[in-house]
Parts: structure tokens; sequence; C-alpha cells
């Protein structure tokens, strides 16, 4: 354990007001006033910290320091120190029921909608008022491996850094842009005034993804958007999209689970700019 | 509320014999030995009452029986009793946070590996030693979405009746059948014996799915095979396979959820069956 890197001196107490300061960012009013928020497992942390200023602290037991030599050296490139402590101290700094012995503090990671769009993205994947954790960071995962150049949460969408939603995006939260915009219409007008095809995945479109695919849809900048979990996408928001697509269902299920549906069409077009 | 098929003597004892005997379906075990499995909420109990002799007994708070009129004529439609239980009671079955009111007893769903390939399936997807009962039934609801003929859980994978995969199939579990076969290998050496070609779905591939569908790998009758959420496919297993397939990652992400990727790959087979 390189001295240089790693405190030594183990945080044991609970109670401590550096341990209070991290436990109360697991809950979103502490994260939207201080704008940090945390980021636990190997995984995560060894992208956050890939991810230049992404580590505001470090904390790890010495079982951790002692696994995980590759984030010791990464948080010792980052400039990042790693404070040890105590399991008690990890369990209560953690939401998760086994906690995986390492957890850091990062700064928020959205951008504008505006920085996305100067970006002139080819592939965005928008929720729309998606309420579960689970649901959006696997979106944000797969928008990530399906090479999208980005995420917007509208609406009242869940927060991005709830920790089921970083811990279901497998690390891709650091990865592409993620933009937090609190009006559904809005973002969608923007996107389309940048050029985008606004495509709304829903259940009960009468136009289908096989379609659209073949007859070239998906060929130009696209957004992709996808609505609540229970409610799908408010006429409101089906009347601003181009295309109203669904994914076919073959079978006799009713419908796609979000992250489910939101993969097959995030592919499909991967599948078309590649084509085209 | 017809008196015919709602007995409304309500049960109120948490302890009695009966709601004991229901209790302990959540347990594995006893699901394993009786045969019998629970499905929770409406959504659940409404394809397993269309599903021929589908439940055994039915239980129903009174809120939730003045809610879904419909389950109580579906119940009397298949010839099932509707069992008024107290809230204490319904929450003493359940194994959610949340109950939805309604429970039924339901007797297994599986079928032998044969009776599936005797059906001469063109689409069937194997869980591999899956592990997530939230992955497996996600795989399960999404396999019926894409039309597939079957679904195996093969090795050490998940039991398919655990509440939590019961409820993300959302119903599918009574749509397709479901076989359970512990031996991973004999399941693929059966499977291509009875003509399908074995695509093993692994991020370490080196050979990609968009290849693979370009050039009509895709078009015949396929099994997919999906490993294990940690460790994925052993090369035991990988090298049973026709094909070893990656989802292509176009982005950073390292990987891909299991059920994710599993969507992918049964779309780009749905449509290149129905290319084809």
């Amino acid at each position: 354990v390189g001295a240089d890197v790693v405190i030594a001196s183990e945080l044991t107490s609970v109670r401590s007001v550096r341990v209070q300061a991290v436990r109360r960012l697991t809950k979103r009013a502490f994260r939207a006033r201080e704008r940090r928020f945390l980021a636990e497992g190997p995984q995560a942390v060894r992208e956050a910290l890939a991810s230049p200023g992404g580590v505001g602290e470090l904390f790890a037991t010495r079982d951790a320091v002692d696994r995980h030599r590759d984030l010791v050296a990464a948080a010792a490139s980052a400039g990042v120190e790693v404070q040890l402590v105590s399991g008690d101290v990890m369990a209560a700094m953690c939401q998760t029921v086994t906690p995986q012995g390492v957890v850091a503090v990062c700064g928020f990671v959205d951008v504008d909608l505006a920085a996305v769009l100067a970006a002139r993205p080819r592939l965005v994947a928008v929720l729309a008022d998606a309420r579960d954790p689970g649901n959006a960071g696997t979106v944000v995962r797969t928008a990530d491996a399906a090479g999208a150049d980005a995420v917007v949460l509208a609406g009242a969408s869940v927060d991005p850094y709830n920790g089921k939603c970083v811990r279901a995006s497998a690390g891709s939260i650091f990865h592409l842009p993620l933009a937090v915009h609190g009006d559904v219409a809005e973002t969608l007008h923007a996107l389309r005034a940048a050029g985008l095809r606004v495509l709304a995945a829903d259940g009960d479109g009468d136009d289908d993804l096989d379609r659209a695919s073949d007859d070239g849809r998906l060929d130009g900048p696209t957004a992709w958007v996808f609505g609540n979990e229970a409610w799908g996408l408010p006429d409101a928001t089906r009347s601003l999209a181009d295309d109203i697509l669904r994914v076919p269902i073959h079978g006799r299920a009713e419908s796609l689970n979000l992250a489910t549906a939101a993969a097959v069409c995030l592919y499909a077009s991967a599948r078309a700019h590649r084509k085209a």
C-alpha cells in the first residue's frame, strides 16, 4: 500500500461528521444542493477515476484496497487519496445490502441540453418521465453500448444520480454526455430544431420499427423518446414526434420492458447508421 | 359480487393452516416438492386463469375484488373460486412490499425438453446458469414478445417459479413453453440434433451479430444461448455452439446487461425469420 495515496488512519466512527456528509448524499435533496453523488463498487469507481476531475473523495476498506490494486494505482494517477474506512463505515455510506468495499464522492456529470446539441449528435436517447432508476441506468448503459451520443433525462424522470441508477449504468454514466431537462416538449423541440428526427417508442404506435428501418427512416440523425413504465407517452408528447413506432410484438406478450424496448430501438438505429 | 364465485367468509388468520400452506410456496424447496407456485398481481393472475387448469386456488382482498371485476369473471369462467382474505393475510402470502391484492396458486407449467423439440421450434432462448430472477423473467417476457417458440432454463439457472422471475415475466411464463433442464451440454446437443443452429451470445465473441445477420446465419431455426450474469459462458459451453456472436459495442460500455443483450439477439432473429 503506497503511503502517498492511501491514508492509513482508518475512519471507524459511523457518527463522524465526514461519514455523515457522505451518507447524506444517498438523499436526492442533498445531492442536488451539493451537486455531488456517490459511485459505489469497483467498476463505477474505476470509470469515475478515468473521468477527469470526476472523483472528489474516495473511500475503501482495507480488504478492498488489497483486492483492487488497479484502483489504488488509478487514484494515484488521478491525484486522489484513498481514505481507509472500517466495514461499518462503508456499510453506513452505501445503499447496497452487500457493499463492495469502495465508494467515491463524484461531481455531477450532466451537461446542458445546448451542449449536447452543439456536438451535432447522430443518436440521442430521451427518457420522458421514466421513474424506475434501474430502467434509467440500464438505458444509459445500453445507449453507451449502442454508440449513442447522449442521453437526456426529461420531464419528471428519475434522478440519474440515484444509487440504483448509477449501479445499473455500470459505469456508463461517466462515458457519454447526460443532460437533465425538466420540460419534455422543450427537449423535443430543441432536438428537432437541431436536425434530429424524433421517434417516439410506443407499444400502441400503428407504425413499426422494422418498416421504419426498411424505408430508411432510421438512417439520419435520430432522437428516440421512451416514456413512463406504467403509462407510456402522453398524447402531448406523441404529437411532437415525427413518427410513433412500436417494437413489433410477435408473440402473446402485452408489451416489452422499457429498457428492453430501448435496446431494440437503439440497436436498430446503430445498425442503420452503420449501413447507410 | 357473485356468491357462486367469491367465498365471502374472509380468511383473516395469518397463522391458519391454509395461509401457511400458501406462504411456504415462497420457498423453492416447497415449490419443487408440490410443483406449485405463486402468481402475484392482476396481470399474472389474469394470464394464469387464461391458461387451462392453470390456477388451483385464488385469493384476493375485498378491495381487489372490487377493482378487478374482470378477474372475478375470468375465475368464474375457469371454475375457480375466489377466496377473500384480509390485507394482513395477503401481505403474509406475498413477497412484494406492496401486494397488489390478488395471488393465485398455480401448477408448474414447465414441459420436457423433448416436448419443446417435438414442436419443431424455429426460435428458442436458452439460459445457461443465469442466476438473477429479474433477468430470467425479463428474458421470458422478451422471448415471448419476439415470437420465440420456447425458453429453456438450463444448468444451474434460477428457478423460473421464483416470485421475482414470475413478476418480471409479466405473465409470459404462461404464454410460451418453458423447459428446465439441469445439463447445459445435453440441452445444446438435443437442440442441434433437432436441426437448430446454436448461437452463443458472448461479449468476447470474435464474430458479431450484424455480420451473422447479413450473411444469413440467422435465417434458419435458431437456439440462442445466454450465460451467467457475472462470468458469461464457460469454454465447454462455447465449444458446443455453431457460432459465438457478440452484440457489437459501439461506445465505451464494457458489456450489456444479460436481458438487454438477449433482446437485441432475439429481435435480430425475429427480423431475419420474417425477412427470409
